[in-house]
Formats: C-alpha cells, structure tokens, sequence
C-alpha cells in the first residue's frame, strides 16, 4: 500500500456548497469547516468568490458571495496555521482590480480564475494581476465538455503560458466518464508540464462519477483535487472529501476531524438545502446540460420524473 | 457514440433489494419491477433466492426469499416475454435437489449460484444440478476482495470446469477500485475465455463506486452486468440501473419504463426501507469488512458518527 504524496487536497464545501443557498451559511458552520480542514489536514479551502458587488447588488447573497477581508478574518484570523486559503474569481463578474487586495493586505493565499473559454483574455488578465499582488494563481476552465478539441487546444495553449501554477479540468456538467477523463487529464498534462504547471480536477456527481472520476485523474496525474464535505455542493454535489482521503491513505491527512463535522452539522444543513444525487441530475448529466432545470423541478419539489423525462428528451 | 451489443443486463432488483425487507415486497412492486423490465427490454429479472425452508424457518420472509413456481407465475404467469427469469440459489442454503424443478416445469430460465470460495465443491454440484434440469446457470463468487490471488486463482480453475456460462465478480463490500476491477476482469477474462463463459460483474455502492467499477468492468469486457432500479439493494445498494442504460446508450433498451416505475414506486419504498450510500457503508467499504456494523448503527437510528468511526478503527 503506497500513496501520492503530490496530491493537494482543495475543500470548496463553503464555495461549492454556497450556490445551493446563496452564500447564507452561518459563521458556525464555516468555522466548523475551517477548523475541519485545519484539523484534518487538507491543503486548501476555499471560502467563497470575490464576486463584483456592483453586479450582484441586493440583499439576497450572504458574506461568501463576496469574501470581504473581515469576513474572512471573522472565521480565520490571521489563519496562523498550515491550511491555505483559497477565493474563486469569475471572469467578468469580478472587480478584481479593485476587490482583490495586494497579498501582503489579505490572509487569502490563493486565487482560483474561473473561465468559459471565451472569457480566456479577462482571465489571463485577472491570473497576472493576483500573480502580480503576490497570491498562488490556478485557472479554472468550466464546462469541458462543451469544447471542441480544436478550442480546447487553443484555450490551453494561451493559459500554458499564463502566470497560473495550475490548470482545472471541470466537470460543470458531471457529463465525463472515465476514459474522457483520462484523455483530458493526458492532454492537460502536456501543456502544463511544459510550462511545469500542475493539473486539478473538479467534478461533479451528476452521473454518480464524482469521485472515481476525480480518483481516476489522480491515477492519471492530476495533482490539485477539489473535494467538499458531504460532497456539498450545486445539484448533485461535489466529490466528497472523506472518500478522497480514503483513498489517498496519506498518513499527513486525518479522516477523523471529517467524520466529526458530518455528524455535527450537515444534518442541520441537510434539513434547509437540497443536493446529492437524483435522477433527475442523472438526466441533465447524460444530456450533456447545465443542471439548471433538474435544480428547479427539485426544488419546487416536483416528483413527476417522467415528464421531466420526456421534456429533457424532446427539447432541443 | 458506438455501444456494445454483447452486454447483458440482468436486475436484481427484487432479489438484493429484498436482503433489506426480508424478501416481503407487496406483489404490486414486483409486478411493477417485472413490466419495467419487460418494457424496458432488460435481459434478465432476478426475482429472489431459492433458499432451504428447513434452514430459513418461521415466518419472517416473504416469498421471494423461497422463490415457489407459484409464487413466480402469480407475477409473470407464463412469461410470453423476452425478459428471461433467474433465481440466486446459495451454496449449502439451498435443497436444490428437491426445490429447483425440472425447467419444463418452471417459467425460471436461469440459476445463479452464489458461493464464498470455501463452498466451490458444493457450488459445482450444484451448477450441474442446475444444468441438468436444463437451465442457464451462473457462477457468483462472493466477497472476491477477501481472496489472496492464489486461493482465487484454484477457485477459478475449478469453476471454469464447471458448465456455468458466466462467472462473477462480486464486491461484496463495496470495497474495491478501478484498478482492481481491471485486474479481476482479465483475470476472468483469461480462465472464463478458455471455456468458452462469459464475465459478469455484481457491485455494491459503499465508496460510491458500484456504477463506475460497473462500466470500467464492462470496457475490460464483462458482459453480464447486474444492476437494480434506483440502486436498491444491501446496506449501500448497486448498481442502478437507469445509469447502465444511460451508459449502454443500446437502442434496443429505453429508459423511459424505469425512470416511471422510479416515479411511481420508490417513493413508497424509501419510505419503509434503508438503503444508498452513507459514511458508515464507506468505513465498512474502506476497510473492507461486511456491512453489518453499518447496517446496524443506521437501523437504530444513530447519529453518532464519530463513535462508529472509533468503534471500526480501533476493532480487530
């Protein structure tokens, strides 16, 4: 029994997980997840996006929509400790050059550029201007498999030479089976090894593939995972963390903490939120589709699977 | 998008299903699973086990646990269908002499038997038990993750003698990986080709890995796949089969009956019954133990996550 001492663990549980309630978790139970992944051991964790305020106005987003440096304070401190933390950045829904602080202002370690191919040129910008205040940069590239071969190739080739140390395979879908992810993991891999970048991988559960397809690009050479607690998450979820650490059997990494925080608080998040596997997810995945109607016939809690069925099947 | 037409699928729905209700399904659902299958052109319906009355004493079964010719024709009469009928028969908890008819008298068209590795002689005789009577038979070989290589490897050797027409890899507790799943496929491959059988693959859900290790064995060239409708099944369930189907993307099969009889039924019986993935069925997966610990601590209701975890880290 060996395991992959390369591998960096990314908790998103309050990032992920906040699309499901607009970012309204409580303090306690973001800090239970920071005391979780410190506890635990995990590499990152990601708190929430910096997104542009002056876009998403109104009352209805709650502090991680935004990770306003005193929220983020309130929950960490001055984070004197070995966990790192991580914000998502939107390409065009980010006032970065204003809402992103210089490093040495910000207890945030990492920024994670999140992109649509078509937004490849904002976000080149926005990895040079975090590199350039001082953070660790990885790039995002959303929904895969929707690209062409032709326009993934030439997206990787323009964020190769950006200043990112790592390039995101994402699931947005959970459309992937393993052998797609094995030729994306393969292929990301030649790009980012030229310019000795690293791949990460996030999925989603939709297909019930979240976390083998996440272990498969492991076995492929990913080396940044995205993982959440209770694979909380949008619609069908994430990949769960404490299968993660199973797997990875790395004695630096300790379930138990994981196992405590389930017991103690997703009950309760259980209770107001809906995510995790269903068929309805099962259909938007097959289909190659954002989750959007699947997460809108569950939640008005319809329960006529076959005529969802049969819109799915016959739209467009 | 191409698809392999070698693949069969049998449900087992009503057979692994009924480990969590003692067999006691009302006729009205395994008449239900029966039109699905039959509606959905699945190849194989396994209805339930032909266990020993004189073992299995008392009236806590239901008929599916015995599987009578009588029991089976109230549901598919005489079965003017292409759906074929299989019973799962235990090796030393079955009087198959007496109980297993002759198959002109029997609307069954198939015999598993599902045997631990100690059990092979028994399971032999009873495969050509079966065989003589006239049956398609297939051999199950329990708990594969507990064998060493050369304890499996003299089982195979014995078992690729015998006239079953499929052997099985069965993860009885959910604890293997993809990788293992390649090595058992051809491994099997290599003992089942020479006689010319086939691979069949049996996975339960405690790592969240029963439909993934499904396909990958499918793509290493298992093709008798066994899955369940809504996963339902043991402790973590299977394999669902309205994900296989998604898979297979096999015209001659159609979805659409089973996501109905998801809609109609399941409901009803999440109501009454326990079963899907829980953290409790990832430790037992994890740590490559039986699940009756886990089935246990939820039955009782318990909540005490973190004890359970204790409890199996610290046990023998």
């Amino acid at each position: 029994m060996s395991y992959n001492n390369n591998v960096k663990i990314l908790d998103c549980t309050i990032r992920d997980g906040g699309l499901i309630n607009n970012f309204s978790f409580e303090d306690g139970f973001v800090r239970a997840v920071y005391d979780t992944c410190v506890g635990s051991h995990i590499d990152y964790m990601e708190v929430g996006y910096k997104s542009d305020k002056k876009i998403f106005t109104g009352n209805q987003y709650g502090p991680w929509k935004f990770c306003d440096e005193n929220d983020i304070r309130r929950i960490v401190g001055d984070n004197n400790t070995g966990l790192k933390i991580s914000v998502m950045a939107d390409a065009e829904r980010t006032d970065y050059h204003t809402d992103i602080l210089r490093k040495t202002d910000s207890v945030i370690d990492m920024v994670r550029v999140a992109t649509y191919a078509h937004q490849v040129p904002t976000a080149i910008d926005m990895i040079k201007d975090a590199h350039d205040k001082g953070y660790e940069t990885t790039i995002n590239i959303m929904a895969v498999s929707l690209l062409t071969e032709s326009i993934l190739n030439s997206t990787l080739e323009q964020l190769s030479k950006s200043e990112a140390e790592v390039i995101y395979i994402v699931d947005s879908f959970g459309s992937l089976y393993s052998n797609d992810i094995h030729k994306l993991v393969n292929k990301y891999m030649q790009y980012a090894k030229a310019d000795r970048k690293k791949v990460g991988i996030h999925c989603h559960n939709n297909q019930q593939l979240a976390y083998s397809n996440t272990i498969e690009a492991i076995g492929h050479g990913a080396e940044f995972v995205d993982a959440t607690i209770a694979g909380l998450g949008r619609g069908a979820g994430n990949c769960p963390i404490e299968l993660i650490l199973g797997f990875l059997k790395n004695p630096k990494y300790d379930l138990r903490p994981i196992i405590e925080c389930i017991e103690k608080h997703i009950p309760a998040i259980k209770k107001q939120n809906n995510w995790g596997f269903d068929v309805a997810y099962m259909l938007t995945g097959l289909m190659n589709k954002h989750p959007r109607e699947a997460i809108a016939f569950l939640d008005s809690k319809r329960e006529d699977y076959t005529n969802f069925y049969d819109t799915m099947v016959n739209c467009d």
